[in-house]
């Protein structure tokens, strides 16, 4: 197997090589499409069902919506056409005929949802109306990257209608809140939330809510992002009801996602040179045992230790693999489930067994004289608990001490813009609210990511002028 | 709301409208597509959940592959490309320019997982390899009807490759095992289990096997297929395995899955003039619990006599709704809730509370006198258990009687033929084995829905020849 590239020199071709490396990824026949290889896929199916149950917890139900969407349905709320159109793939012909209207493969689901929101809300009583939707999405981008950037996506699309304006903002909000809890608490990673600027808005939100996160290279990822949407979009999908007073009235909506873009920022944010690290909480594979016997008489004896600890750890749910392959040396074991990020390994051979001990190893733990722990046979569930609770605080910790370490208060742009270009890193300023001064950020490589809430700066980045709000500026991908 | 057509007399108008007066689903802006709304989703949640974890204990795992597939890929099997040409739906445009080459949207993933599998098989070590997807179809039907013919679909489709052809056979079998098992524990519906005959084959597969329902108006439905791929296949993807003596080897595949039709399924057997019936199982909600009351002053004791009930129903993991809308009368509530087919109804009132008794409604009795059970309130949940148990009973035993009412050993088909065009139905007879007297089937509504493995008829429906086996002729969706 080829070594991976060099995390600190070449972090784009290192992440390309753990993905296929450790077989969590491949590409396809179609460039920009990736496959999702089973351990990945795994990796997915865990966090679709945290986020799924506390989704539902909010009175929010699944359903499904056609992937199919006429083209006419794009252009009915204007700036929703113009973000999406440059991204579309369309289908033009179908059954061997040519369509009479092109059906555009969903870029997200807005106008069909709430082309059925027309259809299902009659009265105050059918509101709130509260949807989510787990489907694959198509984007058409020039330039991709696995899981950040690509044509087709895996997501949850959040769709609500309210009476009201501040419930549809108070439901944008308190997703924003789910999202930080599930990424923080269940990733391991800390995310800055704030609101977008006009320009960095959703195409045809009010305002658009957003969770951005710091990679290793010190580049910001946008995590997920919750909408209130214009209230042009229920005019435009003729979206009325009823209120108590038997007045006609639009109602408010509300809109959200995260993708399987948070895998990408599993990688990026924990990934050592020795390959992925999975979060605890949201790993497939919690341990895997690898048996330690150089004779044959000693291999008897700890295989059937090793299926013994294995047995006890899955009758309390830990999903463990025992890696008993005889063609493969334990140190061919080591590496490649360490290349897989599995969170802990847990060595036995005979010597361990002559002491009644086994011995824990840490995947996350960078202090070699700290990564394994040696525990008695009988304790190993409570101390592959125990360490695998510690994983995930360590996991955090380390990377909210690098979001801190990274984080700069800045002044002028002039003064910071050339610096962040070399170093990337998050970049707290004060900003006048001008387009004008936001686009002078273009001749660097950062923009406007997030408004922050904290005010710290009283003069503008860049025309020095009184400052509005804090906003964070960062690189991105 | 307006009323059911009659189940008897128009079985299909019955059907559509069932399907949108429970809310179950509703039509969308493009044709042939259908929005699963809450309810009906939930209920497919809850196939897929099962039928998850049985298809994981097969050594299977699941996996994401790109929803779009190069349209020369499709070409590559000849008769495959044959089989489908005619239901593609094709992306031409995306990015706002013409592709080089046009991508179809998945009719099913053989062609794009073995181009896969082609990468990821080497060595007879990498082998058997069994992958399993949940993804969306499109074919682009003519005639659509929800759940049994749409343009898009949601499925799961296996794929295995494996080193012998007796193992990919095998592997067939024991999926068809899995799919007949799930369908009648389940879903309680009875399968007729067989091979396709050459002209029903999937376009590509050496041999298909088939699953086979009745459904109320005795039509067949097929629920679930099987499929050994023709070798060529393999070779036309080139997918290549090194065998243990050096020598390289073409490895044999299958493939299987079961779609959203078991969802049709459901409705059209277990379905009753005043609803749907689902079969508690699978039900999205287990029993649904109605107060009444009439004065204000048994309101209080009622509702909160009702939500004691419900907390300690949830306790133990029923998924019960309390239905204390105030706004409509209790025959509306239960008119509703029959209409969606939720197994039991428990009804709770000031007179039950004083006898310290409620009452449960079986909706699948037809026998009025036997609806009701009255239970002591302390053991509400064991007599729920026990009447959902007795309802999945009833449901796959009501089934079972009509299936064999309607099962008819049959001769020639000059007598058996203006028969079944008039009443449907499931009719055994013998088959020589050539197409030409199969197509002889063509003057009448019916096909060989399967090959038989018990033979009681010695000559052939239309040759009167020596019969090489049983088949089943039936009228089908």
């Amino acid at each position: 197997m080829d070594k991976l590239a060099d995390i600190k020199k070449d972090f784009a071709q290192w992440y390309q090589d753990v993905l296929t490396q450790s077989e969590f990824i491949d590409s396809s026949p179609v460039k920009g499409c990736f496959v999702l290889r089973p351990y990945c896929y795994a990796l997915w199916e865990n966090i679709k069902s945290v986020l799924d149950r506390k989704i539902a917890q909010t009175g929010t139900q699944n359903a499904y919506f056609p992937l199919f969407i006429p083209e006419s349905f794009l252009k009915k709320e204007a700036e929703h056409v113009q973000g999406f159109s440059p991204e579309l793939a369309v289908v033009t012909h179908a059954g061997g005929k040519k369509l009479e209207e092109p059906l555009v493969v969903r870029p997200t689901s807005e106008t069909i949802i709430y082309y059925m929101f027309a259809k299902w809300i009659k009265s105050w009583r059918d509101l709130p109306l509260k949807i989510n939707q787990w489907a694959n999405i198509v984007r058409w981008e020039m330039r991709t990257r696995p899981f950040l950037r690509t044509i087709e996506f895996l997501w949850q699309e959040g769709h609500t209608a309210h009476a009201k304006h501040e419930q549809a903002v108070e439901m944008a909000e308190k997703i924003l809140r789910l999202y930080k809890n599930f990424i923080q608490n269940y990733l391991a990673i800390p995310v800055v939330a704030g609101k977008k600027s006009e320009s960095e808005k959703f195409a045809g939100a009010e305002s658009t809510y957003c969770l951005e996160s710091m990679m290793q290279d010190r580049k910001a990822l946008q995590m997920g992002t919750t909408h209130v949407l214009l209230h042009s979009f229920s005019q435009a999908f003729d979206i009325k009801f009823q209120a108590e007073d038997g007045s006609l009235k639009t109602p408010y909506c509300s809109s959200w996602g995260v993708s399987t873009r948070l895998i990408g920022a599993i990688i990026m944010v924990h990934g050592d040179q020795n390959g992925l690290i999975m979060p605890p909480k949201i790993a497939p594979i919690k341990a895997v045992i690898v048996p330690i016997y150089k004779k044959d008489e000693e291999k008897e004896l700890v295989l059937s230790k090793a299926k013994e600890i294995k047995e006890k750890l899955c009758k309390q749910d830990f999903i463990v693999v025992l890696d008993d392959d005889e063609q493969k040396t334990p140190g061919a074991k080591f590496y490649e489930w360490e290349l897989k990020g599995v969170p802990v390994r847990i060595e036995i051979g005979p010597k361990d067994i002559q002491k009644d001990q086994i011995v824990l190893v840490n995947r996350a733990q960078e202090d070699k004289s700290k990564k394994k722990t040696f525990v008695n046979m009988q304790e190993v569930d409570t101390a592959l608990k125990e360490l695998l609770d510690q994983i995930q605080k360590q996991l955090f910790d380390r990377a909210k001490e690098k979001l801190d370490k990274n984080w700069h208060q800045a002044d002028k742009l002039e003064k910071f813009g050339p610096i962040f270009d070399k170093e990337n890193g998050f970049y707290q300023t004060g900003w006048c609210g001008s387009m004008d001064c936001e686009a002078k950020l273009k001749d660097f490589k950062g923009t406007i990511r997030c408004l922050l809430e904290k005010k710290e700066h009283d003069s503008c980045f860049s025309c020095g002028k009184s400052s509005k709000t804090d906003v964070l500026v960062a690189n991105s991908y």
